[in-house]
């Protein structure tokens, strides 16, 4: 069983505008590591354990020379353009197809383009986990200990142990209130979903026909036709994530889902708070440009797309970002309020500003 | 007597980094009205009183051509462009000499380039009753009736009456500490300095005789030679305040000096704080550029040198100003720090910022 990886790339959020745009999304952009954006650093992360020709990169048709610029060592090939957002369910589904006509034997990590790790052999050792618990599940997944009782994650309720490194999936709780997530985290019976599936090609292909027989039917036509049938049908595909369309029924199959425990310095950069977070920080906790003067200043993240020169006098715990055509300045602790901004540039008609 | 200005713009200050610079500091700059400089307002606020052919305006040889582009109705030749900085004793005895050379007879308002005012036609009266008491007087101030006790100004202690709009100068007092300046202000005997005289031409000539002979020596070699020797002359002239100088001298002498009250929105626009001050402002108290969006934030002054859109959310009473080359970040309160962010520019050998 060679190990293949299907990198989510399509994602188009406004957690991180001024600096993600429409055309530059999050995974695009350099926010955990300097210089190197948090794609690339995925596909980073994976060497050697899965070289970049059995990565596959699934993203927008709008984003595939971004993507491909980005990833020059992804053969150009494996970058696929979708041509309409059909949510994960089509696109994984596609990917194991492409992957399972190259190599009918191989297993497939399906893993988030957008998230950071801070142990990236930890995170390696972990795929070879679930990897090889894979080869008798249907699906497995990797859980991440939990930190602390975060309610803007979904977790995972593991089971008994059923074989190796791997253990029977209980049940997926979506985001849960703060004091539901203080019990899970309390209990250690439960971590967090990060998002990463981990399954053979064949076993994939057999989970969507059981669950989403249309979509297996459509991603017959359409991987068994000319190259122009992508075009096509893509858009046609029945729109559902993964989760709901085939992990969730798996689960209720006994023993077919599985969970391996990870801890590996995770985070799913959430926020401009996360990229303060994940940041180099001075001794007073402000991570900012090169150059820039702070007085009297604490524990705030400045990111400039210039040569700017960035004075921070008596201000703490801000986030001030700025870019060709915009500056936003608000406190860290308000991160989450930036989609408030996107909404009143949205209903302003600015859209050339989202 | 024909009424002439003498407008001093030769000021270089760091109050209003990064938007004032070494060429083109705070006079320049369209602090309080919209699109229009603190100087060309200064001007304007003279008319009809003043026409543009009386008023001369004082600045530095490097600002010359910038004071020339901003105030296309004053004629070129009465911008006098100084070879080097030698405080006010020097800048007005040489205004003084040029404009007694032109108008034997006038009566000349030194005022400051840089300040606002918002009832020009109150500060146009009270410019007339103080030209009118320097006919029989050395030289005349306009102190303005206090609304605060302000610790950053000089105060002028009056006397008695003596006539028509006039009264006599006690003392001058400079920046006195808040318990004092309360007291000032309480006692209604106290206005504020707004560094504006009115003199005869002839009475100045005499008066700088009188008090500073080397200076008055000097000015007539300066201004009876062939016009390059103001470029050798003037550069020599000794560097004292017209306040040092000339007008403390002359409040010893019994009845030269007298003071009349004026009383027309005046401020000294001394910091970003008196920038948000006079600002239009939003129901929040928001001063921000076109388009900005504001969420949760109130009492901000924010600017920018482009047409980016600045976002704040939920920052209260900050300072935002970006140009081309720097970004500064602080509360209104501190407004005063902002040398300090100069000063650190300056040490770190980033002069190309300041």
């Amino acid at each position: 069983m060679a190990l293949w990886a299907v990198i989510m790339a399509g994602g188009s959020g406004t957690r991180f505008w001024p600096a993600s745009r429409v055309a530059r999304p999050k995974q695009l952009l350099p926010l955990a590591e300097p210089n190197r954006s948090l794609l690339a650093s995925t596909v980073a992360r994976l060497h050697p354990l899965v070289p970049a020709e059995r990565i596959v990169v699934v993203t927008a048709a709008k984003l595939a020379d971004a993507t491909r610029d980005e990833l020059p060592d992804v053969p150009s090939e494996n970058v696929l353009a979708e041509p309409a957002p059909r949510n994960t369910a089509p696109c994984i589904g596609w990917a194991s197809r492409v992957i399972g006509a190259r190599d009918p034997d191989s297993t497939i990590a399906v893993l988030p383009s957008d998230h950071h790790v801070a142990d990236a052999a930890g995170f390696r050792a972990a795929i070879e986990k679930a990897a090889a618990a894979s080869q008798h599940r249907a699906i497995v997944t990797i859980g991440i200990k939990p930190t602390r009782p975060d309610t803007g994650y979904g977790y995972i309720e593991v089971g008994a142990k059923i074989d190796g490194d791997a253990s029977e999936v209980v049940r997926f709780v979506e985001k849960p209130d703060l004091a539901r997530a203080k019990e899970f985290v309390a209990s250690g019976r439960f971590l967090w979903n990060g998002g990463m599936f981990f399954f053979r090609a064949q076993h994939m292909d057999r989970a969507i026909q059981a669950h989403m027989p249309g979509l297996a039917a459509d991603l017959d036509r359409m991987c068994t036709g000319r190259a122009s049938d992508v075009e096509n049908i893509f858009p046609e595909l029945e729109s559902k994530s993964i989760d709901y369309g085939v992990i969730e029924p798996t689960s209720k199959e006994n023993g077919k889902l599985a969970v391996v425990a990870g801890d590996f310095g995770w985070s799913d950069v959430g926020s401009w708070e996360s990229a303060w977070e994940l940041a180099h920080k001075d001794e007073s906790g402000n991570a900012l440009p090169e150059g820039a003067v702070a007085v009297d200043a604490r524990g705030n993240l400045a990111r400039t797309s210039s040569k700017k020169v960035v004075a921070l006098v008596g201000v703490n715990d801000l986030v001030v970002v700025e870019t060709e055509d915009a500056l936003l300045v608000m406190p860290r602790s308000r991160a989450q309020d930036v989609r408030a901004v996107v909404d009143a540039l949205k209903s302003s008609g600015k859209t050339d500003k989202i």
